[in-house]
């Protein structure tokens, strides 16, 4: 498993994230960046564990849970810019709509520290991890805070 | 992006597929297992279409979208896995847990063939990503017979 890899893709699909053209309908692009985000939260939590000390450190898992959070990382935006699926069964708030160019440097602050943290977690050097966890926690506050909806 | 990567993090997560342990609750197994099948068939329908010849062929798009569902073809098999989870919001059927073995020889072929089809697209020969792209329909065909409820 190299992440220098997965750091291609996703930057990659990143920047390709305005083809919301895929999504036939709002809440198919609804449900997907949903589905997205529950498997990033599902596997950023397993890792979370590990950083709380409440799992034990299994660096093969912890680098592959991060992995995946990257790869997923670079999926879901494209599913943010459709236009009215900030309305339904969301919580998007209407800014993601309105002010694109700072939700989009969000997205890729988040990409791009996902991609540090696969790094460190595939070193091995769990400190260094931690570190590049709590990057990638943070992105997740300040976005969550700015663009998701009470 | 080089497929051969994603195959050694696919055939990992397939061979650790037992360890439903990360889920708190049979509800989340099923959630997220849902999530993954959705994106697989979003990501397995783009490139459907241009196999059918309704999308224009963009080798780009094509391999990354090949690669995404390589990826996520070795991440749900553990959600299939926890005892309980055919009943309540799934359509998966009983047999999955009754007939393990076979239910897990099928998800190898399917992560296989996913691997395969991910290589075939990166190559760049549209002839020899539709082959690879049959391949792996068919497996989601006979996987979903099997063991999908009606």
């Amino acid at each position: 498993m190299k992440p220098k890899i997965a750091v291609g893709v996703v930057i990659a699909l990143v920047v390709a994230g305005v083809a919301y053209a895929q999504f036939a309908k709002p809440e198919q692009a609804i449900k997907y960046r949903k589905s997205v985000m529950f498997l990033i939260a599902q596997h950023f939590g397993r890792m979370g564990a590990v950083v709380k000390g409440a799992s034990p450190y299994q660096k093969e898992d912890f680098a592959k849970n991060a992995a995946v959070v990257d790869m997923l990382a670079g999926l879901p935006w494209e599913a943010f810019a459709m236009p009215g699926t900030d309305k339904g069964d969301t919580t998007m708030s209407a800014s993601v709509l309105q002010r694109q160019p700072e939700f989009n440097a969000a997205a890729r602050a988040f990409a791009s520290d996902t991609a540090k943290l696969a790094e460190a977690a595939n070193g091995g050097n769990l400190d260094a991890a931690k570190e590049a966890f709590g990057a990638v926690a943070k992105n997740c506050k300040s976005c969550h805070t700015a663009f998701r909806a009470k």
